[in-house]
């Protein structure tokens, strides 16, 4: 069931500790079938170099469990609510990465100052609210997701140009239109987030990218116009 | 003699070069068989490249070697300490792993900022306080396991849900159900060490987190109704 | 066509990852043979992994593909422009590597603190400004160029000895007499970025080298008398 | 002639890579025959990568060579005048190791803040002061040997309690009984420099250690009554 969609996302969550995201069990991929409303995600709690494709868990977008001897990952409700919100995705990244959770133990914004930024986020990344107490006793990965979809709401945020969040006092999740990609933003998010981070030691200037080059940079990478890369 | 509990030690220290805690020899792992009131631990001042399982000391609870050619760690003194008074504990691990000697050195606590830490740690990681002179010229080492349980003490703290502590001017000392279980949570307290100073230098708000989030993320993981990870 | 330039820069590209100077495909490094006014350069988006001696892209100094079925690197027009007015360069690359990235989006010159800097830049690295938004909507690269050559002209650089520079809100550009050298240059950037960034935070005291020292380092291994190394 | 020593010097040198101290060639390491008056010196500028034990240079304490066919380390006279005047070491390292170099551009001691510290260096590690010009622009790395010397007799340090200095714009010198202790020692003062930068970050404190720990940690694992490690 679902084996090419198993196979990605193994891949994906592999990548995870490659590129440095993860330690120990401190992330997950997941990727989803459109068609079929089913979506693919890391078991809960195994280590990566435990991760075998047939641990691989799907689910249906309630967060029940379709096939699989595992359990899935204990964020599975907040993927799941973001693959119904975000209608277009098709990868969903979580990690504990260190960069960006210095940020959102700061409740802090991934402020945009660079073209490194502006190759993949249009925007800010927006530092979603802390949960409330009643959010975090009562459907707790759930309200997550939840709080997510207010903040890109309330900010009004395209999810596919702004690819990515940060949720307070906990870390960053990512998508994209495959596990893949979302695994690529999850990077750039912690890259950023570093270089970011230093720059606002340096000065005490503002360092806002003009919106000009964020149009610039964004759309070299993407769209109709973009002209970055090979042709597909 | 304790041929197991040999081979688990062992793998426990080995693992310490392994996550990046230990530069040289700055560092050990002890485990502990409850029933017969003996300990292993790792041999003093030996590069963790020539460690052969069979290099493992067993000391009983006052420190003195029971079979083994090498000196024990010189920190033994602390572990036994540690043992007699946490008496739950099955493995106790001490680095010099340099983000939480940054915050050992400023005598500063390891405050709870974000789920990574919740996860572990129910508490902040508290720096117990430097040695007086006379500790130090009398039983340093014994002293050291002093006055951590005296500084869990002081401040009411439960050992098993804050299973580390910081000594002031020295460094990290941790603990765990296993020698495996105290390794993991050394790791957890560096990286924690690391992702608090990055937020401590970007903000100047508090940033606790409030208890409901402790107990959310602590309990997710810990105790009866744990749901993370898969049914043993 | 220009196989032994291929190979070189081909060469020159794969340092970048071991260096760690790039995530993903954020960097390229050309080469130009001067006699036929003609130069190679990494093609655009493609992985370091992926990337074969016979991939690399022959362009003429207005940017045009020579030989090559992939496109070649967007920041092609840049290194067109460098190679024509910069007239003694044999070699360019820019990168995204952290550090550097830090000071540009902090809009910041890296500044000449220590021997390890004037080693290879006679003085401070500096950071062109941001582009307009007229510069930016036509011709971007080719703009990117003209800024870092007009900063050159307005701060009377010699960029043999000055062989590289950030452009702010973007990353370094870095040149040398081979595209082994430029990435050299590039290593060098990016390890007294690193430096600078932290001694600035000890200290609010101007650390800024006298010119004494800026000659003796920087001859001490260039021109006539330099003595540093083995005679070839 | 001297080939253990050249073995040992050799092996010495290679082990800088290997602890993460130096990028390209920016480090020697060299080591004294006493008895025949004459050292063992890394070549210069020569990658550690194609470095052989028959490329180790020997060279008299005026610096003159004795025996190879590459030129000596630019350092040379640094190393024969400490061999000089600190006449108990048989090692020396020079590195240009980041967090070393980021103390010696703010031109700072690396204070003695935690047990790590005073285990190997008995006092802060001096910042020994700039160069003139006078003393840049003749003999030049004679004169780096004279102001460290000159620090320590001001100072009144024992240059085997202090194994290491910085030299202000400049970098690190460490010191040992035989090359592979100096080598020790300029690992440990570039993890101490890192450890101590983020204390001064977290804290505007005094956080300098009392003697008695001091005392303590330094002869813990040195002199007649250490009790660290194995019997030889």
């Amino acid at each position: 069931m679902l084996e090419s969609l198993k196979q990605e996302v193994y891949e994906a969550n592999m990548q995870l500790p490659e590129l440095d995201l993860v330690s120990f069990t401190w992330g997950n991929v997941s990727g989803i079938d459109r068609e079929k409303g089913l979506f693919v995600i890391k078991p809960s709690g195994v280590p990566y170099a435990d991760l075998h494709v047939e641990d691989m868990v799907v689910v249906d977008l309630d967060g029940n469990v379709v096939e699989g001897d595992l359990n899935p990952s204990s964020d599975t409700p907040t993927h799941a609510y973001l693959y119904k919100k975000f209608e277009k995705i098709g990868g969903i990244v979580h990690t504990h990465s260190p960069w960006a959770v210095s940020f959102a133990s700061a409740n802090m914004d991934i402020p945009a100052f660079n073209t490194t930024h502006a190759d993949t986020f249009y925007t800010d990344i927006p530092a979603a609210r802390a949960l409330t107490e009643e959010e975090i006793n009562s459907a707790y990965e759930l309200n997550t997701g939840k709080v997510i979809v207010e903040e890109f709401e309330r900010r009004g945020l395209d999810y596919e140009a702004t690819p990515g969040t940060l949720v307070s006092q906990h870390g960053p999740f990512t998508w994209g239109a495959t596990p893949e990609k979302a695994v690529y933003n999850a990077k750039v998010l912690e890259v950023v987030a570093e270089v970011d981070y230093h720059a606002l030691q340096l000065t005490k200037q503002n360092l806002d990218l003009p919106k000009y080059l964020l149009d610039k940079h964004y759309y070299r990478k993407h769209g109709a116009n973009a002209y970055y890369g090979q042709k597909k």
